[in-house]
């Protein structure tokens, strides 16, 4: 239930605008990370301390944050940088939803990173926050480990066109691989509907229901990160061109195309999750009808011949078939043609 | 039933404007609560007579009114602070929908406070109403007990910006402390829905159809007291702007995100209710298929038997087999070549 | 089916404009009632001549006319006071969907007045059409019996403000009166509602899915009454500055919030009979079970007895158990064994 | 299947704008009747060449072709009145959606009148295209017969407006002849969901989800047909004020409002059909559980009996009940005894 | 699930605006095709080299490119018509959803063509990329054939109007004939809806859910691939004038209400299809009623009757009745009367 709702009692009544740490303290080591470019020159520094980071002339300043529970050294990130107080208790209490948010000093966003949890058979998310100022953007994860490799390695590389642009565009290429790590959980997630649907038809077995209703709650969760995100994304296309260069402007566009795909298909999963649903349900109807239609059957037959077998049972003293040379056979003559004549019935029936 | 509409036969045909108390008169004293405020003193007394209740120059006034059913002191602040009367009778007809109303010389808000009532397992409301003007602003409670007991500490210890900015931003602290204790409900519903699951997995008992029931209910509940809610707070940040002061905007803003996230976890949690509604239907009919299968199992494999032994009970003068040396043995074998035969058969159809 | 379509096919094809009374001609005796009023002097008659019923200068007009199958008079009515054709129309023609049109030379409101009928079980309704001119307002009912008693008494008594004001505000009590009765109606099917519910879950009888539906169908009706009302107060609230007066306006504000809450509440009693439909159907899912139960747990103890009973009531002439001393104890012993072990399985699957 | 997509695949890459006939053909004379009209007279004839066909100074022509798939004649008629190329291509291609296209020299309306077939039980439509220009309206219809003949006896004996207004006033009346028939097939649609109502209740034979699926189908149809249209008319009455002359525009808005009560009614038949489903299958769940209780009181009764009957028909020699006297009739005594108390526990459980 | 989603994982992490190829290499040569002409000449010419691919004065150029695997050559082709980056990319990322984007120096569209696969049962689809700039169009296919050939022959032949008009109207023609191909698949679609219900009705046999599946899936994937279609025609009738002549302009009209029938059908037949699984569920049902109606039948018939047997196959010394002269054929009378009784109940239960 906490990846639906994470916000704790303890929040309750605190003044508005105070950085109180939420979440499950991911990572126990807080890690900056610091990258210095523009389109001649690159520093890549790791491990640097919170009072050397300062925005640069003439450069572009990527600083990334892994883990988000020392309350006291975002702040203090938070003042050299000029981060809104809102914004550092946003960037703190991980949990919320998508959004952004424009400020005097910088614009700010939330951003939900998905990752498929194999072992655990669920989506694993993480908050990323992004400060983009003019010429450098702050991003915090809630742990070490991200889907932003391939730009570190773009930026050091100097590999398309990353390095000539400003933080705006880097901003952009975060966002991207992030938005481009959700095809993957989609396509997990296909899968996972695609087997199961051949295993419904298949057999049933009594997980099909906690099977369904796990990738029901996992669709419902990738809808709850990826409508508010589209309005990010559509509203930092429209309103924010302070802070989003002209030339950033298509690639968003091509980012909003790829949100409202995602959207498209975790609505047509749903769909066909229900469907799975009506699948199970017509097919545990099915062998209900089968399973009886073996007991009608065996009954219906025998119930008769039994009858007749204990008609001639019965010691009653004058019985006259009971003396007949062929009665016993006569008998058995009499229950096999009732029993020939119900099986043609169930055959007309289509039963058998 | 109450909760979904609470208006007296006893209104009807009132002339409108006119104060008629509706409700269950919750509470029997009404008390009235007195802080006067600037960023340097702070005087707070209980038990304030109503006529001593004035707005006052150069500070803030926060009037807190628990009991609404003694509708002529409630007419009489009303004249003192100028309400509209349309607002008193709101104030005083419980059972309103969230709402903001502005008047010539006041804003108006009506809000439902939910608290979860752990003995009756379900939400509590009251409602509380807000009239926030120049300098001054009056609370209404239906009962004492309330969310504002942080509020009140900071107030007096000066903590955070309350006491640095005017009655709108007291406004906002008051509102954004009824709205995060939704989160507190919702987080009971979340687990009780967690817990709902399990227990229906697990176990059918005759109550889960009314624990769904319930879930559903309050769920209904809330959706009808927070989708007025985020109406309410979309409006004031985006009309009002003669009451609120640019200062308090993002704050509003901030709150707006509030009620989007508990509206999409309300939305979210009935969608997981209907999921449980399915996993009910779908429980119960498997224990059925398993019922109708042990009957069909048993019912078939005997039925062929008890056949044969009626056969050989039959009283013919003239049946060979019963006179041959092995053949009560030779039907006890044949009995259990067509028993070992049935089984066989429901083992390949995977009944067994 | 009336309730949801009353336009009779003798209609069609009538040049438009044609005034066509459509109904049941539910008054025999059409009865004119006149109030002339200002802030001084009120004067009340009942049984007006159609030709004496004309606008009067320094008061307001209101005619109230009970029965509207008399064409001619409605038609000279209407000529008299400068109707539009489509207005008189609307009037005869009952069985409109409540709406607000502005004519040049008057407003003109159609609404639907509602009150819960006990006998039936069901909704009454009837067409009220109002015509709000410059100091005049005409009402046209369908028959005699209304909910306007309070506002005649209020008018002659001079109490509210309802003499000091316009004909706009006459015709807002008006409305206001009418909407008022939709919370008696709506708490009437509360009421219906919860004592369903608790039935259902009592017991099963065939009437559950008669009230259902019923419920459903009442709601259903409820809700085509109320949301074109919503959208003739909104318009209403945002267009007809000219025949409304300011002072009416935020009546009208606070009249739209009360057609808010009912559309809440009727939405929200939709969800809870839709959820008392799935409670019948999973209640009857259960006796079914149990039924079932009861079933299996009989046949399957006992037909395995009756087999070994079977197996020695055969003739065979070699059966050596026959001639043992215990040999009936022995087997009288095999069947309690038998059954104590079916129902210590049956009390291990917690069938019983 | 016809109704819901005419779209022959013979079009497939046709030269956009090529009149093609799509249909079957469902008159084989194409007659054309002209009315030419003004306040003072009147001419009306039938079988009219189409090469006389002229517009007229100083009075309206309307035009009505029976039979569009003669396509060369419609094309020069299309020629003689300047239609734009893709007009004729919809006139004759027979399936289109309800719609409105403003060209340079006219205005184009495409409906589809509604007729109720007894016979099929089904809804008939016929696509009715209409193209208003300056003092002229050409009709076209698929088929001889159609709901016009009240316009033409107004226009001959003059009566109503119709003579004295403009061709937008005649299209106005002969789109309201259309939606008016909307009203009586919706009239036998609601006759017949009640009247299946009552059968699902009284009976269940096999033709019900036969009948509720035609419902829904007709429903889906009249959807389909109607909500188009508002479009059409509201587009009507925003737009085309060059078309349309200000006297027929309160007509429109009358117009507009029968559309929404149309789909207002279709709305809430769809509900109520789907009522009827839930219906059916309710009544057929408790039709099992009967038959279940009838099989399940005989089983439980006569099972314990039969195997106490099957006890003394043993054949041990050592049997001392066999001997008693009163055997014989304490057997039955307990038998009775056994019966009694099993019709006791099922009047307890309110299964008899 | 490919067609609902194909972005290969591969793609993650990439450069944006970086061309790598996504899908099957339907194609194994790429082969592009050229026309050139005005209202006077045409050349056609098949395999060009990439190289002599250049737009030309005075003539509309059309380049078809049969093959997007090939990416360097698409690159090339991009560098020599000035394509953005981000096109070129979506060109050979074929999975795109239908869209449309306008760039500095040309307007991009990509397409879904559709078309029915009777082998397989299912929509096989492709994507088709346009570029339509200044006297020039791109077109860009998967593989192969498609539903060009009819404009093919019009561009030779001269038929209709696109010689005479620029590269916006053929990029009109090329989409009319796409969107005119998704009729035909509806028509196929219908049918087999229209199959499926009757073969429901007519008998149960296991693959209707998989049918009902199947069409289910189709419908969503048609839907997915037509609404943003229609997002595609509107964006292009509303904003991109440029690149779009005034002439185009009302076939762009007719085109989006060619998409909005197709939405019209693909809900409608997704309202069927929904029907048909209410069919299939209450067929099973009312076969299940059938079955266990005879089994009750059979059961409730015979189980007394074997039990009066029992009874008289007991072997107490001393029953009376054995001995009777008409004991025999009274027992017989007894057990008759005791079938019919119950023959004549079921009767009256209406199960016969």
């Amino acid at each position: 239930m906490t990846r639906f709702l994470r916000r704790g009692s303890e929040k309750s009544g605190q003044t508005p605008g105070t950085a109180v740490y939420v979440g499950d303290a991911k990572s126990h080591d807080v890690t900056v990370e610091r990258f210095v470019y523009n389109a001649e020159n690159v520093t890549h520094e790791t491990a640097v301390p919170v009072t050397e980071a300062v925005p640069q002339d003439g450069a572009v300043l990527w600083l990334n944050v892994d883990g988000v529970h020392d309350v006291p050294r975002i702040e203090q990130l938070g003042r050299v940088f000029g981060l809104h107080p809102l914004a550092v208790e946003d960037i703190v209490h991980t949990g919320q939803r998508p959004k952004v948010d424009e400020y005097d000093r910088h614009v700010f966003l939330v951003l939900r990173m998905l990752q498929w949890n194999d072992a655990a058979g669920e989506i694993d998310d993480e908050q990323v926050s992004l400060a983009v100022g003019n010429g450098w953007l702050l991003s915090f994860q809630e742990r070490a480990g991200d889907v932003f490799d391939p730009i570190r390695s773009r930026l050091t590389s100097n590999r398309g066109q990353v390095r000539q642009l400003g933080a705006d565009y880097l901003a952009y290429v975060l966002v991207d691989a992030i938005v481009d790590h959700y095809f993957a959980v989609l396509e997990t997630l296909g899968e996972r509907i695609e087997a199961l649907g051949e295993r419904i038809s298949a057999d049933v077995d009594g997980e099909t229901m906690a099977s369904i209703r796990q990738l029901k709650k996992e669709l419902l969760f990738m809808r709850k990160s990826v409508w508010p995100l589209r309005e990010v994304i559509s509203s930092l296309q429209r309103d924010h061109g302070e802070w989003i260069g002209e030339a950033t402007v298509p690639y968003l566009r091509d980012l909003y195309d790829h949100t409202i795909q995602i959207i498209d298909t975790v609505e047509t999963y749903r769909d066909m999750v229900s469907g799975l649903m009506d699948l199970h349900m017509s097919t545990m109807s099915q062998r209900m009808n089968e399973v009886m239609k073996v007991l009608t059957i065996i009954a219906t037959i025998f119930i008769p011949l039994s009858f007749v077998a204990g008609v001639y049972g019965m010691n009653f003293v004058h019985m006259p078939e009971l003396t007949w040379r062929y009665g016993y056979f006569g008998a058995l003559g009499v229950m096999l043609a009732v029993a020939v004549g119900m099986l043609a019935y169930f055959k007309r029936k289509k039963w058998l």
